[in-house]
């Protein structure tokens, strides 16, 4: 059984709270089971300069832990001095995830910077990271929409994440972290709700695996993000109910 | 009138929510009005360098704040790769008010990080921070006596912090982020609930003040601090119970 | 067709050059295509701290490129005063996938650093280093068997690595920089001689894919490491020939 | 008795030289007892960003330690590759200190940065920084107005600054480094000639301490900067007498 | 006798190999014995601000070393976020020897920068940088000639460099990393065809020499620098060749 | 004529105030001319990591620049966060070029530190660095065999340093500022007393010169060290005698 008492293709729990960052043009608090992310959406209305009278837009994360977001405290990266390499990694992942949907073009010369703020951390940050700035994004750019900024969502589609797993119970969907920290594979799927990949991370943390254990993966990813579609949604209908 | 319709006197409404974070020896949310700093305390069985063997504990803080806590998105200071004077400044504020009411030979060779991170800002946040850490602290140490490893709480009182300031209305209590920008004064005071003094920080920002200016705004800090106190110790009683 | 008139499923060219580096343990100079990767192996006595008196060894790598590398020059990451985050995420990914193939606990309190540099670039560098960074380590770790320092190879078998992509011809193998720079897709299969898996990173540059697209660019991979494989045998063959 | 021999409400002897700095637009060379701050004003004609087009002024501090001014060598913060809080806190202080008495819209769109470094330490450096800074702007500023770059002086006042703390012969007016070591509390009173106050600091070090207490500390600041005031002026006239 | 047998005045074997860069305007890998340098020449359309409008262009050098060019692996530069001082030392050294024979208004607003990175050391390095970098240059600019970017060379003629010594055996010529480990003098001499003297760097490493001693190791160099000079032109006259 | 009205073999007037630092083993402000430097030398019982237990000493110099030594004020590097290229190229000067004349196993596993400190500039700094510092030194050692730490001075001799350089006026002897931005050539002799050499910089502005102009640099070198090593003398005795 896993640690959790879940079965081996249960998510856990998932909550996303809109507006609990106050200044924020979209935020999301997105909980999966213990793992607490705060998602912020900011308009700027200048690009990067590689950007610039292009015409176009971006789209681009940055991603950070609370010290305490964990069991034992972590080091402050402001105070150390530089991200880790592990924080780069997951924060170009998450922009390249959000740039896959969005139509840049359509947004015009304005940036939107999602900040993943991991208030508690219980394993799959990245993918609740991923999943929770999607809602942001979407609730950022439906205010563009209805303050006539933009004429239209210059959004593709639905991008959410899910981490599985190589366990000793075999492949399980949506790692925790005493599941996480010693799985013997572990993989991130960013899915798109119109069934396309948007990114496939898929590492032997300790012993190479086969391509049957990946297929198995992949299947648990599908099926787990299909909820997360759904918490989406619910999510940014209810912002966009009130509106009216 | 004040921009938000107080009193001169009035502060803003105050919250406190523990455990927050699951994973710390002691957390606080602490809410003064739009101001939201989450107060984490951490507990670990080493001293700084200058300290070991000495017999005696250390009790510190970091600072920070989430890049878009604020109205228009600041950028995050581990990206930057260094501290702003101004957070160095608040974070060794914050550690000197809590050492000043802590007993660090009673806590022996132990430290205590106060981690106080920004959620949402809206003036004041070196005091609420200064308020709500007190609380982390509390809960910390209070959890180390329940768990045996103290013999009793290595505490010498109870310290909160309010900010008062010179505006166009005169004197007035907890500036928020509106007045804070147009104060011609602006004083941060820490104080005991035996009614001494801890820290007091009084700066002209744009005219010097007169003493008499000063004695007003330090009878308001007075008044603000005795609601923080009730504040405090509602939330810590409130753990306490539920741990009996 | 394809800008270097290849076939979809055609590698280019593979040379592995060994002893380039006079003082390494092992060395090998990769060349595919245009792109061309000096990887050496540096054996030390001791382990990173985490490790200290466990007993078990560890395999590091670190990437970089020389500034001009590449078409343009770019800025060299020593002046500016840090690694990139795309160095970051190839050099853990170099590190992960060696440490997959290795027996860590047979190799003992030793480390091994796969030192990757670029000196000339042409697309998939990353792909290079790790193909080429295996066959540095298998040379070192031969060099400790023949001098009696371990008792037989820590090597749980052989690790190369590809890239694929969706460009305008479909499916491709091995990418070059050109095609690089305008696939809608981007791969990297990490894989083993015994047809495991150790990485796989697949990444939508512009649109999302389908699974189907994604299982083409799977098949294409298995077949282009398998001359990888070659390659590397044949180089660590022809050394450890002139070592009898 | 003080460790000096000093009577409580006494100050050091004061000189303050200028013309050390031989490029300086002003410099003043104060010692207050064994302190010694080489303090320079710099003339520039732009303000940063933040005021560009804004036809005001500016005015800034830094601050820095000869690695040997001290009983101990400290460590070059060039050379450790960072200021630490303390000398950011200080500099801070140093140029809120004097733009509170600088008419910056008078000034113009011009900046003047301060340099306050400490050649021989013996506690008080921060106060005798404010105070031989003021001479060195207000040389400055004359220089401009002779010059006829500026019709008339753009300064409100004069201001100086004095520590205060709390030993065991009771309050006591300027610190030497002895006595602030063993100081139960330490303030700063950077106070200006028409009795007004700029900012106060009080810090309890290891025990809070009462109103009263802080009342008299006051009362003796209020005392030793009569004495600042009157060696800027003297200091001050030496050099506009020679003008003429 | 010398640890490699040579004649005090004995050059080691020197080749220089153009083009292994692939993308650089001019490359040579130079081989000065067991030191290996690839020095690439780039050319940029600008120049530094501090040149920008004054119509003469800029040279300018950075030196790097891989990190197993040595017996022990050295740490990489990137990674610890800091050039050393030996480094910016030497790039300082290489960008002036080569300013001293451009014609840096016949250059014209453009900017060439020599990177010189070590791939195996055996001593002497910086002067081998220099030797091939000049190559690097002069084939950048030739190839600027020959597409009509400027009508001729504005080179003032040929710079190489070469180390002497004082060792057991006396003075000698072109050091390797074994004598220069342990001589008690250490010099440097760029100098040119036309007999003269761009830079000298004379070191005592561990007891002050005489002149006489100076003058024996200049008129080693100048014998060195004769054999460097051949092997300059005969690298660049086969390109030359080719070209035609 | 030389803008300063000297004869090409005039050194500038010489001035060496001996204790102007308060706290440190031994100290000089050195005068050459407008040029000034705070010497200051600190005694450690403590090696660094590479000769611990190897009964041997260590002597080391940093270099610094206040910022408005200069004509027009520069950055601080402590707040830039590094030291230049050139600030490190001198301080590894000095540190060299006094440790060559200081016998370091007499010296035992104790460290010296020259901090050389520029209050005002106006050419030179580097060579009054050394000249200055050498006195620090020298009264430091004394100071050691005075308290009996050591039974004798740990120095082989005397050092100190010139710079000469090729202007419009020829070789001229101990150049200023106006002198040094334009000659032709600038160089940098750092000479003993019993006429060997420590260290030759010799450095082609802008043309390369000839072997003759070299001598007749060294030539003045030669005489202008004589007075400097008198000062020397002259300070160190004058504190001897105090001594006694």
């Amino acid at each position: 059984m896993r640690p959790s008492g879940r079965q081996p293709d249960q998510m856990r729990p998932i909550t996303i709270e809109t507006g609990f960052a106050h200044h924020a043009e979209g935020s999301a608090l997105i909980r999966v089971g213990g793992t607490e992310v705060l998602c912020t959406a900011s308009v700027e209305n200048r690009v990067p300069p590689f950007l610039r009278g292009k015409g176009t837009g971006w789209v681009t994360a940055e991603y950070g832990m609370l010290p305490r977001a964990t069991h034992t405290r972590g080091n402050r990266e402001a105070a150390k001095g530089k991200q880790s390499g592990r924080t780069q990694e997951i924060q170009r992942l998450i922009g390249r995830s959000l740039r896959a949907v969005t139509d840049l073009d359509a947004l015009g010369e304005m940036s939107i910077t999602l900040d993943c703020d991991v208030l508690n951390a219980d394993g799959g940050t990245r993918c609740a990271s991923i999943t929770g700035a999607w809602v942001a994004l979407r609730l950022a750019l439906g205010k563009l929409v209805a303050t006539n900024v933009l004429p239209r969502l210059p959004l593709r589609g639905q991008v959410a994440a899910v981490s599985c797993g190589l366990t000793t119970e075999g492949a399980v969907l949506d790692l925790d972290y005493v599941e996480d920290s010693s799985a013997s594979a572990d993989t991130n799927f960013v899915l798109t709700a119109d069934r396309r990949i948007v990114e496939i991370q898929g590492t032997a943390e300790s012993a190479p695996f086969t391509e049957d254990a990946f297929d198995n993966l992949f299947a648990l990813a599908r099926k787990g993000v299909t909820e997360l579609f759904e918490a989406q949604m619910a999510a940014v209908e209810a912002v966009e109910k009130k509106r009216i």
